[in-house]
């Protein structure tokens, strides 16, 4: 399975057998609404706290993922989540309730494609016939934890971004139908020395580069083996940069096989959000609800899907640290049904 | 690899080719001092920030494992590493450090357990060669992040546990010499309604029964199959609870072949612990650093290690949450060398 040094290679094609894709309202006024199973009409989703309305987000969409896979709670062997919360509680208290085997991961809005790719590696590995992968995040209880509450109405600077409300999960499987995932490669830790918490589009970009180019020297491959490489939550100021990079480093990626979850979910000309979407779900619900789609539909054959984190705390900035960076990337193939 | 629904059994039997574990001062005056590799004088560990002493524990204690597996950093394909700070920070510096693919993970204080478990099933699976497999926290940084901070002489209940300072890793491999993994226990969340993050151990105790059940039910095992069963962070009380929940659902498991490491790092004479240890360090200093070496002295032949964690946040307790606790089992046999 291990190809290179951090690569691996799914031989038996472990399969997304079935995806949901939960949102808040304001994503529900987006570009790709249409994508989504659920939209929330209100930011609290029937709760009392973000936080509560973050967990009901991802059981909403573990639960509906199940369903929609044809299976039961009790057919998933193990549930792999994580998200932005202290302590990932969203996801904790959501396995409490899903009572599905549990192994919390955090990657920051990386979250995403580190649970797709371990999940791959349990099923590809005969550990688990079925794996639920899931991620969240909140817009607000992410403003009330990382920056300020939203009630506060602090301004912010262009290179901002929003934190997308919402929550994706993935049932992985062994065979079945839906796209295949055939290798991933698990990122390394990146910091360029920014320490700007209102530009990690900027920050982030330099691990996206580093995983892409592992990728892509592992594997043996060129980037147009792909027929879209798309980053978790780079937006605009980060996609740029990217673009910059891949240059330098003779990547030929070019705008028109390039593009980014955080730049896709939102309509920057109507809806206010600064640089462009962010955290957990970003990536997770854009590649479970809107890239998959596109996949099976035949668009594309091949996308590398790497999902971008930024591994600070609101701690860590405080006592004058950068930010480390990573990306995982989880490469989708086209498969039947 | 997977056996029932929630075990998976390594038939390569990955090896714990060498671990390492590095503690505070206060670890150091304890029973086990002798078995640790390094103990520091001193609480800030050269550090000006507690957060950034337990990133220094976690760093020493991964470079410590690394070289007396007589390897370089860049052999090790994945480092998987987590501790209780929010957004796991002194895991994700140290891998900035570290350098090496890094999968972040959360699961409080199963936290040695669910990396040791992860990096065996990698090696396993042949999508590793080498696994760093790190666990940590600190005292202080503990109390300010979860209760008040130790300056406040905040007085505590004899439930209350005392956070180990300390890092324990493990560099897993594909045979060589040391201690086999031969299978592990994903455990589910379990939440019996417990409120009180003062008696962490009473609410731990019934995930810690609930994962051994599991491993025992899906291995076909009865429990004097392990010479040893020991759990990660019970405590005084939480021991006592764990042994009524044995007998209470019919586990012959007995005080004589069951001990918890959060009982076996202080000095209960001497030390004022409360309850006695816990942390994501209390289970990884005294697997890696104690248990590890009476197993491969033919003390035993198998241990079940069982850590066990409470993946409440501040924040839920804030919001009237009960404490949803898990365990995940990992089993040891003694291997030459």
């Amino acid at each position: 399975m291990l190809k290179g040094s951090q690569t691996w290679v799914f031989e038996n094609k472990p399969t997304i057998i079935s995806a949901a894709t939960v949102v808040g309202p304001f994503e529900g006024q987006g570009p790709l609404a249409d994508d989504f199973d659920v939209i929330h009409e209100e930011l609290l989703i029937g709760q009392d706290s973000w936080e509560k309305a973050e967990k009901a987000l991802v059981e909403e969409a573990g639960e509906l993922a199940i369903k929609k896979a044809g299976l039961s709670k009790e057919d998933i062997n193990f549930y792999i989540g994580g998200d932005l919360m202290n302590q990932i509680i969203s996801n904790s208290f959501a396995a409490r309730t899903l009572g599905i085997p549990y192994i919390g991961i955090f990657g920051a809005c990386s979250t995403s494609m580190e649970s797709l790719a371990l999940a791959a590696l349990m099923v590809n590995s005969n550990a688990a016939n079925y794996v639920l992968a899931s991620a969240c995040s909140h817009n607000a209880g992410a403003e009330k934890q990382f920056r300020y509450p939203t009630e506060y109405g602090s301004q912010k600077p262009p290179t901002a971004q929003f934190t997308v409300t919402g929550a994706g999960s993935a049932v992985v499987a062994k065979g079945g139908k839906g796209p295949k995932i055939t290798s991933a490669t698990i990122g390394r830790v990146v910091d360029m020395g920014l320490k700007d918490p209102f530009n990690m589009g900027a920050a982030m970009a330099p691990a996206a580069l580093d995983t892409i180019r592992a990728h892509l020297r592992e594997m043996e491959l060129q980037p147009d083996y792909y027929d879209l490489i798309v980053t978790g939550d780079l937006s605009k100021v980060g996609y740029a940069i990217a673009l910059e990079l891949f240059e330098k480093h003779d990547l030929p990626i070019k705008k028109d096989k390039y593009v980014d979850c955080g730049m896709l979910i939102y309509d920057y000309d109507k809806q206010e959000v600064f640089a462009g979407g962010s955290g957990c779900a970003c990536s997770a619900v854009v590649t479970y609800g809107h890239l998959l789609k596109r996949l099976q539909k035949g668009e594309f054959n091949r996308i590398l899907a790497v999902a971008t984190g930024a591994l600070m705390s609101p701690l860590s900035f405080q006592q004058g640290e950068s930010i480390p960076c990573i990306a995982h990337a989880v490469a989708l193939e086209r498969g039947e049904g």
